[in-house]
């Protein structure tokens, strides 16, 4: 069964880049409810006017660091899904601070880079686990977990550029963040895996990324449908090629 | 030249387990001033012991999440070491919270643990980049930064554990600053390894530890004395035996 088919999903950080075009392409397909999160709804026009579009679409005010409104996150989603449960979260919001050579790598980079791309990640999916496990146990497939990450979270291919302290390793440790996931929620019926998608044109990407934000999330969407098991607690890019760790 | 003669070399975390194992097996070797670190000096008396048998051992009081101490520190190191720089940084200081399963993550665990664990390192680091360039200047071999890492930080070896994500993501997050730190330092002379010490009978790896830390010290000092540039920028485990990220 493909995962996207009636599945309902939450996607953080929709309110352009990458987690709005994740919302504009589900928009055309046959999913279930599409709780789309940003920080600041009044601002988010582009998908406001989706979610005016669609009626399985609900925007939803979400500060990924804000750990204590991820009760109330819970309760919405429930009074909107009731005893269907949740059955794919997309960890996409992020944060890439700018100058981070090792002659201007900051404690307050690290730190703050690694709370947003690391440990809210870990925290949301922890909170949302009783609804991942009941979306699981309401239809013949498994949960699914996605962490956006990055090929700077790759060590190994960290061969020559260097730098970007924070974004690396708040990447890499999302990666071990998925892994343990990976293992740890296996007997809930609920799998994660990490996905580089590529490098895109985005207000993070920069204009000379060579992927258009159209191509680099078909390809993700295309690997979230047809996740197996065989690639839980994974690491893989927009091609669905394995990436090193 | 083998990197460990006539060197001067600065250990973190010096007041028991690996650190002070370190102190014990470098005095018995024909190294330069060693600099031992902890927080409480007047607590270590093992240590205290060995700087009055040994005149080339300087017990220094650090602790490494006080980033705003490192000034003193650099003054401290140069007030013994005039023109000469310092050769060789061991980043030994860590912590290992306790519960670590995903029921008892909590963020404060995942923050606390990346800022000693990773930061710190990194910070330290940062701070005496000037000191080991000195020290790559005065010899003919290039000055090392040691990062005590874990094979809890392998991403690819958690096939069936889980759980322990502060721990893990720091130890995975101080692999990519090794990495991206022997890059951006090598136009300096100055090279980075993270090592897996093996399984050691300490505070931190319980009873049940295959290891002494007498055996894991021999091999991760053997590792340092013989590195090679093809190791920059790698991870080892105490044997010499390349881990995987």
């Amino acid at each position: 069964m493909r995962m996207l088919s009636g599945s309902n999903i939450l996607i953080t950080g929709c309110s352009r880049g990458l987690g709005l075009e994740m919302v504009k392409q589900l928009a055309a397909k046959k999913t279930g409810k599409i709780f789309a999160t940003c920080r600041a709804p009044e601002n988010a026009s582009e998908l406001g006017k989706l979610a005016e579009d669609h009626e399985n679409i609900y925007v939803t005010k979400l500060d990924v660091t804000n750990l204590n409104s991820f009760k109330d996150l819970n309760d919405n989603i429930k009074k909107f899904c009731g005893t269907d449960g949740l059955n794919i979260l997309v960890n996409n919001a992020g944060v890439s601070p700018k100058s981070t050579r090792i002659n201007f790598v900051t404690a307050e980079q690290m730190t703050e880079t690694f709370f947003s791309n690391t440990v809210a990640p870990l925290m949301l999916t922890k909170s949302l686990i009783p609804l991942l496990g009941q979306g699981a146990q309401n239809c013949d497939k498994n949960s699914l977990v996605v962490n956006l990450s990055s090929i700077l979270g790759s060590i190994a291919e960290n061969t020559k550029q260097g730098g970007l302290y924070p974004y690396r390793a708040s990447k890499t440790g999302l990666n071990s963040v998925t892994r343990s996931l990976s293992i740890d929620l296996a007997s809930l019926k609920i799998c994660a895996v990490s996905v580089h998608p590529g490098w895109v044109q985005t207000d993070m990407g920069g204009t000379n990324a060579p992927l258009t934000p159209q191509h680099s999330i078909e390809g993700v969407l295309g690997l979230i449908d047809g996740f197996e098991m065989a690639q839980n607690g994974g690491f893989y890019d927009n091609f669905g090629n394995v990436m090193p760790w």
